[in-house]
């Protein structure tokens, strides 16, 4: 049976690859990409068989380059899950807490483990462009007086040691991931319990109250709301809305086609099961 | 009569001082700051008697930094002004666009001129960390293989000439700035016809519904609505919400208080002219 190919963003040991391993079972084809359109291209031309997508993230909020890219690819949403984001103090072999001199990572992250920094007031913090790819670079100069901050998997991958581990400041820092598939996809059946949609509302005053009310209405949760700015329409919005609920039950079903009558623009995203 | 004194994100030549300069008439004595954190720290301590703070473009969306911001410092809006970015290229005397072989500018103005970077594919594209300090950097070693992307303020500050006036892809590329001022401020009598809040719900299904409601009972019409992650309650929300009316109304008081009773948490941030 041929490798299912799974794209995600980053070097080798990024938080997304973890992601993938727990969305996608069985042998992987994991192939990295240098930055999210790169990935949705591929996707969308085939080149992988699906790919993985952070959304939002507890303390940093929506990737909204990626909203963005959902409604410009129309590949569907087949899974969801949550990853805790924990962050290790990660060097070569030989360098200890004694060596270091120098900590490299991902700006987010470096902004997630300041406490710990401040610890080490010392040491000369570098912005570097990947989590994962501070291992690496550390690893494969065999630097002594250097460190990286990045996922245990990124240990694992490079041959890194972990110095000090699970040192961000919140504990409670989770990001939510979607597993992407191809656009033939979007007509699975699918017994999910989540739905994401997208939609721009009338320009009247009251929209986005009516909007939402043929959610509330029947009942229905709704478990987040991003804005993103409508090109070429300064000062409107298009909405993005999760919710628990299928399609297939008579409850959504009728909301969303309520919801059509109202609005100017309504696209499902995927409706999609959360892998736990 | 001493000069006010307003800060700004940003090197001289910045959209945000031009944006400053639109709010606040009269002799400034204009502070940059390298971040907005800086800015807002520089202002709770009284260093500065003013702020200027992008708040979302139309093309690149919210800035959800100073959304974060805005909460952490209590620092009151005071006005309100939306400004046109116009993008130009811009080198030193002698240079030309035959000499040009690179461009350097911040990368959210260089992603916004992206079709006429690709008019002039064999330039190399170098992600600065300012719009206006690009075009510093290049007058200060009076590059002549160099060009600058940034404002027409920027080329006159610093004696640039400006090869090529709103290189752009889309026209309607417009910046929301507020104004802040001191937390003494917060109190005074304002005539301002938009107000702006943030608030979590308790919670609840249907809770978001219930909050638009107390706006929309009283045809109270939002303009904008913003999430962000409520630190510590993963997945759950603040909501940040601009709408048109003065807390001065009956109307609007109303639906301020009505809201305080399903709210867990209302903070006003503000009440303010547009400043057009």
């Amino acid at each position: 049976m041929k490798r299912q190919r799974v794209g995600f963003q980053g070097e080798r040991g990024a938080f997304s690859e973890v992601a993938a391993q727990k969305m996608r079972k069985g042998k992987l084809n994991l192939v990295p990409f240098p930055s999210f359109p790169a990935m949705f291209r591929a996707l969308a031309a085939r080149k992988v068989d699906y790919a993985t997508v952070p959304i939002e993230n507890t303390l940093a909020g929506s990737v909204h380059e990626n909203y963005d890219l959902l409604l410009k690819h129309r590949l569907p949403i087949l899974a969801e899950t949550n990853i805790r984001i924990v962050h290790n103090l990660i060097a070569a072999p030989g360098a200890t807490l004694r060596t270091i001199h120098k900590v490299y990572s991902h700006p987010v992250a470096l902004r997630q483990c300041i406490r710990f920094l401040e610890k080490h007031g010392k040491w000369e913090v570098v912005p570097f462009y990947d989590t994962a790819g501070s291992v690496k670079m550390i690893l494969e100069k065999k630097l002594q007086d250097s460190a990286a901050i990045a996922s245990k998997a990124a240990a694992q991958v490079y041959g890194g040691r972990i110095l000090v581990k699970d040192i961000g400041d919140d504990r409670e820092n989770y990001t939510r991931f979607f597993l992407l598939g191809p656009r033939s996809a979007a007509n699975a059946l699918s017994t999910g319990k989540k739905t994401s949609i997208v939609f721009v509302t009338r320009n009247l005053p009251g929209s986005l109250f009516r909007c939402l009310s043929v959610f509330a209405l029947r009942d229905i949760d709704l478990t987040k709301i991003e804005s993103r700015p409508l090109r070429g329409r300064p000062w409107e919005y298009l909405f993005y809305l999760d919710f628990q609920g299928n399609p297939s039950d008579p409850s959504v079903r009728n909301a969303l086609k309520n919801l059509s009558e109202i609005t100017e623009f309504l696209r499902v995203l995927g409706c999609y099961p959360t892998i736990g």
